[in-house]
């Protein structure tokens, strides 16, 4: 099924002054925040009201082309998202943003996270008349709003109650005619923060900053946990009733999810990175040769052990960058292996050389024991595997993609079976204390739940499969 | 923008008694109703429950394939759905059938038709909280239905009551779990008739016989004006507390929508289009050399007009198969034209004759025009236009995609004056007299509105416009 | 396999005094003659020596769009292809025009029809060191041109001694830098025409006069058997060296293979099946209610038919248009017919009559016997079957793709067998003194090889399978 | 035009002793080769004397699925291309392998190089009657391979012949029916490698040994300058005679073009890089507080320079992997920059340092001072730029996509012009001598032409542009 882990969504919305190619650039930031969410992607232009939009399948490269875009065309405000979805649910009718029509007009949801009482809230909506189209919780959310909207003066005033109802993780971008709302919950579990357009041509959100470099916004600050954010011709204001003392942001963030050159909440996550490494270095020092990184995402962590310990850093692996999602797995019984497709170690730094190998966790073990064997078959003397995040034991019910323990290695066996099963000399994890300092300077507390399995906020007993029933095919 | 007449839909269900192919069966009865609707296609599949489902803008070959195909798998029942769309309306969103889940699990709705209630009730559900994902009146029957069915204790009986609410056009099949449900308006403005599986396998609905034939199923019956068919393990019943004394089928469709091979309400197509054409002989006589139509809704009535008059039937043109939606359009000054492309005369049939050419109707005359002029360009010595309906001055509120007397040549000035403008030597339409006995063994009256103005129920004074304030593009 | 004839290509070709938009052109004129070949398109562009080129696999509405055309550009000449082929030889490498370039520098090449000494020809100049991309006799003619080219004042005179080696059946379009030029082998086998655009705008060739008509060209006459056409910028001239005697156009082009609207040697092609029609009801009289044709071939020759007999025409079946390339074949075991879903009869001309069913001719007799079938299942009391064209018992060596006795009925079994295995009530196939007399006003002779087994060269006594060798996948 | 230097091309061929996938493991083979062209690819299979093949415009991901792999089936040979070409090269006729057939029946050809002789070749075949498909040089080189085969005994023998021929550069793989045949121009200058697959089953050949290893194929060999090396169901056996002495390996393939975790001619690319880095640090030292290098191909001299000066590396940009082919350029006027897309600096790194950063060229400049220029706006100090080769001032004729001196900045400017043009406080590039002892281990000589303008063979005064006349578009 899954080999590894996936946030759920990246978003994005637009404020300009004047009318503007506002789809252009949320073109250029969701390719910047395209790594959130692969499976699908959209984009709506408000343009004086009326909402143009396409979303689909597929990578932004893939759905979206110069004639989309024209079509799409100019307004001055735009709302973006890029998804991942466990293939059930990668349906055309839960792609977002979600656009719908209430009785106030249009509006546009865009939603990172996950709702711990959609379903609750969903048999309630139904049991007032309520029909659903998909599965997401955007929709439930649409029709809280909803809900508010027909009794409050305004649509901020709206979402503010309607965020007495929901539980769980939310970083939303929503759009009404006029205006553009940025919301985090009360917990800060996903990133959101806000930037400036150049000559002060308007305002952007994003989950990211690195969505904000990349059309040259300015960043000026985290949206803050329960904020929320109004942005209209009159400028930027806050409704703050819902900022409560403790956050928790996603410490996967920091660890997987987030791009090495974004900045959330204060702290650098390629310098997080890099700190794992370091304690990681000093929770389970070896001796080596040489310190590799499984490519990406393990890179800045062993250059950090390598920096605490010592022992040199070498480019161990290149990673064939063709290798796309149309990727032929070879058949049962073929010698050749998807791993080695992807991943070709590099002789030169490996042959005849104790090797630590560090990567950022291990899901099922299956892709981590190849990539050991791959060290071995390269003339790797010694493999130590060291892990900058603590074992992965626990669902997560904030919009990670893992939802059962039977998958999960950790779950099944010691750290010592599973040193044994990857066909590791030594396997050391990243411990709970030492991934919580890792993004040193942040100003936000941690969600580490899927390690302790304490969380932040009240989770179901089991999750229903009743949710599931209605399966979308394309 | 249009130069022709367009039916909005043509819908399909299918009903077995054991797991079959159904999306297969599906698949075949659309491409028998292509015809009905070009823009977008989709079928939905009820395994045990599970509703799998595939539309999208384009038509049944270009949907679905071999794999899609099985993907959809098998199940106990299927409904399927052809669409027109004007182009602003032809999204995905809109895309039939549409598949909502309401308190009571999945719904699947197939329309054909037009309420002229529709945004009163799109208000009403929108003020009691209801968001909308489209611009359909499929979307305000759901609601409908929904709100009853909190109430009721089946689908069929919430359906009864819904139909109090909705006015105007509707021909719908529902799935619901358990059960297929037929219904037609108490109007019978849309056609849809029953069918048999062969080895009393199980049911189909169909808006039009032909879709029966293709899949050899058997013609039992015309559903009847405000029947409610019901079909479920038990096999077939009815409700028929909607059932009036009268009914008002569209005349259009046996004028140009349907297909010549179907049967609707005991009168066949073809041979009520080879009664227009003899009347409009009685009506509109001219000596002539050869009588020709313009294919392919023209050659049955030019057969009529052929045999009542004695002038001998050939054919005139030629009629380009392969030109489909991706015709390049000319460039302006181009000295080619579409309509050559799509037509070309037999010299051998027009040069040096009197000929008298039959066509259905004509919306803005340029076509007609131009085909006027290829015969003149071939040899016609005179060119006796005949039109086997009467001159279209009036919007249609029930289906027909035409909303505004702009448009309409008709409208715009006398016979003479359209005989002038389309070069014709003479020119005669068929009388609303003539037209509404063309299907001389329909049981069931007709609606003539878009002839006369006057429609058997009340319409809106002036459609608003503000329906399409959300605009939806792909 | 196969269940019915196909003609192996259409070909064009536009010579403009000034520059202009000849890719257009040409995209209209294969248009018109896409019935000649559905598998592969081509336009090669002369713009001032420089050939812009794009062939393809797919109709002419797949291959070429707008930017396409935009992209081939404009120019003074342009050379256009479609063409059918045998599914193992539909790839990429045969696809026409073909382009290359010799000592003289590009030349451009279309051809339609079949060379008998094609093998012999290639090993000799495989023997010179030749090597070869396809295995389309286009490239052997290629060849043979520049062969002679070396020793030629002009690329007409290596054309005119070319001729000598070629023998079989070729009409060929070909393009060099500055000359378009026009060519009919000596027998004439394959129609090839000459018009005019308007305003003296220039010249253009092709297939069928329908092409012509299709750009507003004026037909000027056909090419003879034999003769050369050279267009350029001082007019149009002929080479008339190898014009013979006799000419033996191939019966089949009136048959099936050409559109209705075409004239072709001054035979209306429509014209000639009706007599065909004629004809055959001489010949096989029947009693009977209705003639009907099988669309949309043969509905000419059914319409003469019921002139002849006095037995009354009817519309026997709908056909669908939107059945394409990528219909999904029903899969074994399953009850719908694929026949079905392509023509479904129409009850009230069929029930209860005794029908004659007109069709051009009986490839495998598979087709056939289900639409009497089908025709049975409708009602009617009888079926006499009418064949608009004598048994076809022997392989075609000019371009008609059926080269083995296995797959013909008429090799299998009697007339009598045949009508058995139809089940009809009786069969009539017209005598080869009535085919032949069919196109009553052509200026030529007839190719009837096909029927007779007498051809007008000679043929390969069995043809060698080593041309198959060479299997090229797309 | 371009901003960056392009090898043509990657080959493959594998000869297994038994029929198995071949074409399987040639898509696996031309994905670890997808670096060396990007623009078109193909596969032949060679089953039993039937060469089967697919050859498209496209990356192999996108050209290849399991149907089109299925439809290749199985053999004991196939031979794999991937190719880089100017636009307008790009064309399906010029895509690779090459298939023809010759007198001795089909042949294969694959070629990664380039003739300086090609246009005086390709004139005497023309006269002696040749006819050429594409611009490509693998035709002349099966011209003058054919020529040979007409009076030699084998193919070998040909091939032999033939390269007395030949000049310039040129690494082949060809195929005939029964036999695999690699072949290394005597100068060497693209890299060629011969391997073995596991269990004795058969061998392989290919650019670089990183195809080897995707295979699990042993790495056996370098094929040595002037080497034929013919596999046939006896085993492997060579032919040198044109084995000179002196091979002149183009020395961009350490530097550039070839992937990190190849070995070519006994030495590691990866570690060449490093070693540049290292020499360009004591070339041109810097006081500076960071080393960086711009990905992917700066950043192993990067790490050279760094371990060289003992300035901390670091990793200063994120490059994103999703940007395709498809990429939207930024429209005139827009802010948005494609290279800041493409790479986002990281702030942590850079921001308040001196920084060093490392590139392995400077084509246009254009690009670089983007890069330099988006270091300072992170708020870079200073920046240092270090190239880890010489300036780029001379064509070459050997298989790499620069061909005019009036795209390259080292031409038009001095060595001080181009830092300021750049904006960098600094630049330095690596001396010829550097270079060429990069890469220390290599059993060969290097071709540094581009650099000294001084090449191992003759080249042409001046390119003719008669090679363009025959422009073809796809």
């Amino acid at each position: 099924m899954f080999n590894s882990l996936h946030e759920e969504c990246g978003i994005f919305g637009i404020y300009t002054k004047e009318r503007s190619s506002v789809a252009v650039s949320a073109y250029f930031a969701l390719y910047a925040l395209q790594h959130r969410g692969q499976e699908s992607c959209g984009i709506v232009v408000n343009d004086r009201g009326v909402f143009n939009y396409k979303k689909e399948l597929g990578l932004v490269n893939e759905v979206f082309d110069k004639e989309t875009l024209l079509k799409l065309g100019s307004g001055k405000m735009a709302v973006g998202h890029v998804r991942y979805a466990a293939s059930e649910h990668a349906t055309p009718q839960n792609s977002q943003p979600m656009v719908v029509r209430h009785i106030k007009g249009p509006m546009t949801i865009a939603h990172n996270g996950s709702l711990v009482n959609s379903l609750k809230l969903r048999e309630e909506y139904e049991l007032n008349g309520g029909i659903f189209h998909s599965t997401s919780d955007s929709e439930v959310i649409s029709y809280a709003i909803t809900e508010q909207r027909l009794i409050s003066g305004s649509i901020e005033q709206a979402v503010e109650k309607a965020m007495y109802r929901l539980k769980g993780a939310y970083s939303l971008i929503l759009m009404s005619p006029k205006k553009l709302i940025a919301v985090r919950d009360p917990h800060g579990f996903r990133p959101l923060c806000l930037g400036e357009l150049p000559n002060n041509e308007g305002y952007v959100v994003a989950s990211e900053s690195c969505a904000l470099d990349s059309i040259s916004a300015k960043f000026l600050r985290d949206i803050d946990p329960g904020e929320i954010v109004i942005i209209n011709s009159e400028g930027v204001r806050s409704v703050r009733t819902h900022c409560e003392s403790k956050s928790n942001i996603c410490v996967f963030e920091y660890v997987y999810f987030a791009r090495p050159d974004s900045v959330i909440e204060g702290a650098s996550v390629q310098q997080s990175r890099v700190n794992a490494g370091r304690f990681l270095a000093k929770e389970h020092p070896v001796n080596a040769d040489i310190v590799i990184g499984v490519p990406d995402s393990g890179l800045d962590a062993a250059m950090g052990f390598s920096l605490e310990s010592g022992i040199p850093y070498g480019t161990g692996f290149v990673k064939n960058r063709y290798v796309g999602r149309t990727f032929i797995q070879p058949a049962q019984g073929m010698r050749e292996d998807s791993v080695k497709i992807k991943l070709n170690p590099v002789s030169e730094a490996i042959k005849g050389k104790r090797v630590v190998m560090i990567d950022d966790s291990i899901v099922r073990g299956t892709t981590c024991g190849r990539i050991v064997k791959l060290l071995r078959e390269t003339g790797a003397l010694e493999v130590h595997v060291r892990i900058s995040s603590p074992p992965f034991k626990n669902p997560c019910y904030f919009g990670t993609d893992i939802d059962s323990r039977e998958n999960l290695i950790a779950c099944q066996m010691s750290i010592e079976g599973i040193k044994d099963k990857i066909g590791a000399d030594s396997l050391g994890y990243l411990s709970v204390e030492g991934v919580s300092k890792m993004a040193e300077n942040a100003r936000c507390g941690f969600c580490v739940g899927c390690f302790t399995g304490e969380y932040p906020v009240d989770v179901p007993d089991e999750k229903p499969k009743d949710k599931f029933i209605l399966k979308l095919s394309q």
